[in-house]
């Protein structure tokens, strides 16, 4: 399959550590329901998951947020729970209470049954989305594909929805770790046949989030997450149309691991807000690249305090390559649009004073 | 007043980094719901409110745990809003629900409108508490006393409750940050009163729980919870009945800022279970001692589970003075209490070993 040309690859040029001119951005979330289009779409589609569903619907608002800003980089609209849903699990959402399994897995018996995912029989939907939206895209920007980490699926299989302690998780964790670990080994598999099926489809680059890996203390991160994370790292297809497909992991609430997960063999860490970038930079070295770290709480504010928080961040990562900006989460419902697009803009503006020869 | 010599008071020396025989312990919410006699009597004495307001009552329930096990320092028994309470705000308790204030704090003339606390007129209940206690204690261990932190009773008191993204708080934070502010001074005056008024009424160390400042970017940590935390520090009473009075700050999900927290002038730092206490120790160097570190979630596994887990992090910590084991957070209601026990008396028996001459 012949693909046009990258117009745009400032994105993938950060994540390798490549000069750029201006530092690139995106944001979690930025196809989502601060925006009006989006709201529109989905409320016409029936619901998040109808969206998520249907190639050309996923693709049109994956694209929505591409017309508005300057966006260096597009995202697979999706949900990081596809997996245990093709699992079998039976994801439904709850209006305000977040996604929601009809059926849990907390036994040894509850783990054998679980299928290894096969993407390209079991979640066509999303490699269909991947190619759609990789096709309209048309060469504007890279597109990233995603999937939760093992850890994090593993929460919401266990426990049946969100968690705030992640007692049921925990649980199986420290009593019956070595169910834990058939479980994890069981995602891990279906996450990395995942995402090269994404990567296959035309993803250019692709995140692992791991929402909820920052619960775990230090050691059990370790053994059941980053671990898993690590593996799939090493699964994952290298390259693809003859460049390198980045991967970013991204542990919510990992601001003390950072050395252990950039040493992973990912191409990149993705902050949360809670880390200095440029501490961040100097403990890691010049070794991956790193991605964040705006408060998304700070796009509520005004322009004026967006700018000088986007001028914070870029001064704190200095001059040099590798520095993808993003928000340390999602962007949140109630965000207004022309804040999103001022925090974009300063991005651009201000960065380019760090990129000059 | 004379007061009775302190039996054992290895509690008081590690947090003064002195020798002691084996490694001190205490759990957060060590009076408690996981414990049978604590939830009979706050039965009978109708709800939790009750307890903390009723002197003879708090000091029944926190000598409870005591009596069970071989605990090195009792606490207070209270709640982290009396303050707010006191502050006219009308704090009270939903089942299942958490705490809430029947009157929140959004705009600076609800802030101007807030008194600080005198704890001797506002507060007595709190005062006679610590004497009751202290005089019941007669001895055995030493009594902590506590209060929240600024930034903690703020989110509280601006949300009107818990919060998921401190929405609102934030929004003051970053848009009316003189509000906030203002705001900050009141609340840390008062703190800064309230534990001054528990030191003189017989608190033997103090600590600050930052519940809620892992919330924060790294900036506005130190601007708006750090920076006020080390102004209580710098006003409390150094010294009561011939001994330092140890001030311990807790900020939860800190881990990233342990070298900034160590250097406010506080004695001890608090660690949730995502550090590696090990790793603490040689970032923080011997300037503080260091209170932790189990995850909660291990003390529902079981005793052999508990038993390898202290001795991991003791090992961790390693030879030497400055350690007072702690769970990284508060034990929780469904914890078998024998469990709580094979957490107390694992710690004496695996430290022993670190502490020989």
């Amino acid at each position: 399959m012949s693909r046009p040309e990258l117009k745009n690859d400032r994105f993938l040029r950060a994540l390798m550590r490549e000069p750029v001119d201006v530092t690139p951005v995106w944001m979690m979330r930025q196809a989502g329901r601060y925006l009006p289009e989006y709201r529109a779409v989905r409320e016409s589609a029936g619901g998040f998951m109808d969206l998520c569903t249907n190639p050309e619907l996923a693709c049109e608002v994956t694209l929505q947020p591409l017309e508005r800003y300057n966006l260096d980089a597009a995202i697979l609209f999706s949900d990081i729970l596809t997996i245990p849903d093709a699992m079998g699990l039976g994801l439904y959402f709850e209006t305000g209470e977040g996604p929601r399994f009809k059926k849990t897995v907390r036994t040894e018996a509850d783990v054998n049954a679980l299928p290894v995912v096969d993407p390209l029989k079991d979640l066509t939907y999303v490699v269909d989305a991947v190619a759609t939206i990789r096709r309209e895209l048309n060469g504007r920007v890279p597109l990233i594909g995603f999937s939760g980490s093992p850890w994090t699926l593993a929460t919401y299989m266990i426990e049946g929805g969100s968690s705030r302690d992640f007692k049921l998780a925990k649980g199986m964790l420290y009593n019956q770790p070595e169910v834990m670990h058939q479980l994890l080994e069981k995602l891990a598999s279906s996450v990395a046949a995942y995402l090269n099926a994404q990567i296959e489809a035309g993803a250019q680059a692709v995140q692992i989030f791991d929402t909820w890996g920052g619960a775990l203390g230090h050691a059990a991160y370790e053994t059941f997450s980053l671990n898993y994370m690590q593996r799939i790292v090493e699964q994952l297809i290298p390259e693809a149309e003859g460049r390198p497909v980045p991967v970013i992991l991204f542990t919510k609430g990992g601001g003390v691991w950072l050395e252990k997960i950039a040493a992973t063999g990912c191409h990149a860490v993705g902050l949360d807000w809670t880390v200095d970038i440029g501490q961040a930079r100097s403990r890691i070295g010049d070794k991956v690249a790193l991605q964040g770290n705006m408060d998304p709480a700070i796009l509520r504010t005004s322009a004026a305090a967006i700018e000088a928080e986007v001028e914070r961040i870029l001064a704190s990562f200095g001059a040099g390559c590798g520095h993808v900006f993003n928000l340390g989460h999602g962007i949140t419902p109630d965000v207004n649009p022309a804040h999103a697009g001022a925090f974009i803009d300063a991005v651009h503006t201000a960065s380019a004073q760090y990129h000059r020869k």
